[in-house]
């Protein structure tokens, strides 16, 4: 139970509270809690046995990661249509059909974001729109390519990771 | 490249820097940093079949999230030692025997944060032990359950639906 709520900073992506609570053992608390409004992020089929992947620079990883499209959703969006922008945006093409895959919870010891995760079919070229500190470029894999780099590890961003095994659960590679 | 870094926040858990960074396209920015000392997870495996998941409130979920085993590596201590010891702490199983599954960055757009992953076997009862904040109980499942909570969204935790997923790659339930 939330008992008070302090806010700490508001950063571009990091709101960070630190929230005092009482535990279900009765014990108060207080958490560091960093209020995220959600993302959502898209594995984008080219066509059945071909995915595309961002590589991507994070300062956090110390340099690029490959990566699926995704990105926070806007105040009031909804998360299918900000998958739908992202793809848009940042892999240049309109998905004609969007697949919910499920959604994960990045680190629920710190944070509330949620990413909702979606396989894109039916894709159509569009003219691709980074913002001034998106530093990325738009890769194609197999799609038991993209998997494998998963087995050994060379993938290591969670929201892709999941997306991509959860993909596969649904549509094996050949 | 990194030009500068304040520190904004050192909490119990999040320990936040807003950092001035040159970007690969050359465009200088500044980007909140949540430093992390990383952290382990274990899948427990009671026998082929059948795993533990550890059922634990989290304030960010506003509520009670089923998920593995895990905790921040100690100062110097390699994952696989965490990995062991918050088997013992959580789960109350010593495992005689772990297996590398890969590791995820869970949100790289603002932490470091790194979680090994593995797989426990051999498992051996030991006496758990919670810290004042920990609220969890250990619950059995046949893996195949818990693959099925994964598949219908009913485990949402990114670390957890990681490593089901990665396990059931290496040992497909029956």
């Amino acid at each position: 139970m939330l008992v008070s709520s302090r806010e700490i900073h508001r950063g571009k992506v990091v709101h960070l509270f630190e929230d005092t609570v009482v535990l279900p053992n009765g014990n108060t608390t207080t958490l560091d809690m960093i209020r995220h409004p959600g993302a959502a992020a898209v594995v984008p089929f080219l066509d059945a046995r071909t995915i595309l992947l961002v590589r991507q620079f994070r300062h956090a990883a110390g340099g690029n990661l490959l990566e699926i499209p995704a990105g926070k959703l806007d105040p009031g969006e909804p998360p299918e249509a900000c998958a739908a922008r992202e793809t848009e945006e940042e892999a240049g093409y309109r998905a004609g059909r969007l697949v919910r895959l499920g959604a994960i919870l990045t680190t629920p010891g710190f944070t509330d974001e949620i990413i909702h995760l979606y396989a894109g079919f039916d894709l159509v070229p569009v003219p691709s729109r980074l913002e001034a500190d998106e530093c990325l470029t738009v890769e194609t894999f197999a799609f038991a390519d993209a998997l494998a780099l998963v087995d050994r590890g060379e993938i290591q961003d969670a929201k892709t990771i999941s997306a991509l095994l959860l993909a596969a659960r649904h549509w094996p590679p050949a």
